[in-house]
């Protein structure tokens, strides 16, 4: 076996076996394959994709590259992974949803590049909360209330992290057994029984039509189902950003008010959607069932009480909860008003995503500081009918960056229409069952 | 630019423009584009292709990435190149012809892995031969003679080197605009002013078939005239070996034959055709008269003169042209008899290669040494019928090689059958004039 007539096969659309592929996740992991033979062999998997079985065999092979995790908290372990979007904080709602009905919710997250930090970062700008939990005192908070998010160590599947790294240098990301092995591995090695995944679709997601999503969900529960976990994917509208807030206490602070039950539609529609099939995988009773048990979670305050039992576990402020100005709060505010009469037609993921990045949200590299303060709060949505100098949007940051700029580079975030012209995507596009 | 958009684009089949080529040229022989990066490319370029302006401007860029000779001989430069097969001893025919006839070959030649040495490794078969000259000194003989053969030095088309090596390990060498501008970058930048390409089409050549060979072909002679240089490509058999003798010492012997006037069918015909087209070339005359002046150098003996002339400038003994036992005699030879009666249909041309790479007559690896006694002579051909106990080849070689064992496996050599399965292809398929 050479990587030369591995690279050789798949170039030519020939089904790699599963001890070759076996071969090369190690080889590549260990060293042994460089990085230009690796990136020749993912390039020709672009173009010529991989079967059912190879993606199989290639996420197992790297869910195996590293430790094996299987958290012991005597329950039904769920996980949930979004695919990515903006404004998207779902997990911080729908993981007390989850274990305020009984699932367990063992939450490992990453911090990652991005617009905006990810969970743990969001997680981080509660006063005093900490995910840097020894594993142990990670299960033990999982066996007593039912949750726990704590960021990733460094042994989890060493291979996705350099094939991503690759891919992420060489233009290879956009290939859908690439994507779904990237994700499923790490699901597989961190031990979930359940995993429902939200798949975006839309401009602000990886995955810019339904058809592409729905490929990429069907590969993920497949790999799922053959791996003996209970999977299900939701397809969920990524066309604008989701919610009014875009940042990281923002953030947090809109999740906070969806558990108190002040959600806007679309992100009470997604969180619902979500928290429903985590407690459907985990056999809590049907899909209509587990809805209703996820909306009594919330209407009950059942749900913020585990986010606040959360709270005071990791060593934040649950006091946050309730004043909202205990969190630091942004040096800097400016407020944007609509320029022109009309309906707003689409506010723009990749502007806004932008704009909140330069606003200090996000990392431009490994190494940058997050602002928590900064992001967007908006005020007018898709759909709605504005009036110029009516206020869209208030934009918060703490950072030195150039406020005056942004603001004006704002105002490509929104288009501006007739009432006809907004488009009426459904929130929750489509749920996809893995068994 | 970036070679990330670079990447992306022809991965997405959009064409490149020039500067982006120059660039990625520049960038991967400088080493800032590292090789994981140009992998990526390569492959995607063997997937979407190049277009014609692409493929003459990447053969531009590697022509000028490193020194550009012109060398001053005061006459018409021609070259000729091979694409490679098995027992292509032409150049040491050819180039003594052409010579003959006043034209100018300054040929500078590679070692090169294979089945057999390169040029170089067979003119050095002949004792005293030197072809390291110093340049000053290649181009005094080319005044003097109109022909030398000399090594390539370090600084031409660097890229073509690193992108070659890159290739060779990466499965991306099967892509006719890269196999192109590999070739003619050289070709442009060693200065010739007339190019005569030997494209070789059949299981012993690198394109199997005339319909891929005639594009490469078209693709080199259309980058050498909008490079400004009078380019003809020549479509010949590759079916099986060229003439009867494969090795280094057995085939500079079988081209001294050829100059005396007793080279086998298809090694005259293919011979002839190139040495006319060199002249045709130079602008000697009409294809007619040209290929004319060419079987009057040889049956004049001009021809022979000429190589005589080579190897007395070059510091060999120009008496092996008249002992051939003045060559280093192989220690162990071996016959081959037939196994059984009928007409030879086949010699395969890979199985030929292989068994004399064992023999000794080819490297391994860059750092193998040549033995230039090995290699094949074979009594029968294809087409010739046979019977059990005809002596079909004998087998010569000085090196520590399992003789035995590899006598055995040369009978996987020829293919048996009727005299209607023996193939009738021409030897000289197609020329393709690019002017």
């Amino acid at each position: 076996m050479t990587i030369y007539e591995i690279i050789t096969k798949k170039k030519h659309n020939v089904e790699l076996s599963t001890e070759e592929i076996n071969w090369v996740v190690a080889g590549f992991t260990s060293g042994s394959i460089p990085d230009y033979q690796m990136s020749a062999l993912l390039m020709a998997v672009c173009f010529c994709s991989l079967s059912d079985r190879e993606t199989v065999d290639l996420t197992m092979a790297m869910a195996r590259s590293g430790d094996m995790i299987k958290p012991e908290t005597g329950g039904f372990n769920v996980d949930k992974h979004s695919t990515g979007g903006v404004g998207d904080k779902t997990t911080l709602i729908v993981a007390p949803i989850a274990a305020a009905c009984g699932v367990f919710v063992p939450k490992m997250s990453g911090r990652g590049l991005g617009h905006t930090g990810g969970t743990i970062d969001k997680l981080e700008s509660i006063p005093g909360f900490s995910t840097e939990l020894p594993y142990e005192k990670f299960i033990e908070n999982v066996r007593k209330i039912g949750l726990a998010v704590a960021g990733q160590t460094g042994s989890l599947v060493p291979a996705d992290k350099k094939i991503y790294a690759l891919r992420n240098a060489t233009a290879t990301v956009d290939s859908i057994p690439l994507i779904c092995s990237s994700i499923m591995s790490k699901k597989l090695a961190t031990g979930a029984d359940g995993i429902v995944l939200d798949v975006k679709v839309g401009d602000g997601a990886f995955m810019k039509n339904t058809a592409d999503a729905e490929k990429l969900a069907e590969a993920m529960v497949r790999v799922g189902r053959l791996a003996g976990r209970k999977c299900t994917a939701v397809l969920t509208n990524m066309e604008k950003p989701l919610g009014r807030a875009v940042g990281n206490s923002l953030e947090v602070i809109e999740a906070i008010e969806a558990l108190k039950g002040n959600a806007p539609d679309d992100l009470r529609e997604v969180s619902l959607a979500l928290a429903a099939e985590m407690l459907f995988t985990a056999g809590k009773g049907t899909s209509e069932e587990c809805f209703a048990m996820s909306e009594k979670a919330v209407s009950s305050g059942a749900a913020l009480e585990k986010l606040r039992e959360m709270i005071m576990l990791q060593g934040g402020d649950p006091a946050v909860i309730d004043d909202y100005g205990l969190f630091a709060q942004a040096e800097h505010t400016k407020e944007i008003f609509a320029a022109e009469d009309g309906f707003i037609t689409g506010i723009s993921c990749e502007a806004t995503g932008m704009i909140s990045l330069r606003l200090g949200a996000g990392r431009q590299t490994k190494e940058s500081e997050i602002d928590p303060t900064a992001g967007i709060v908006f005020d007018k949505t898709v759909g709605d009918k504005v009036r110029k100098g009516d206020r869209l949007a208030v934009l918060y940051t703490s950072s030195d960056c150039d406020f005056e700029e942004i603001s004006k580079d704002f105002g490509k975030v929104f288009s501006y229409g007739t009432k006809e012209n907004c488009p009426k995507e459904k929130n929750v596009i489509k749920i996809i069952k893995g068994y």
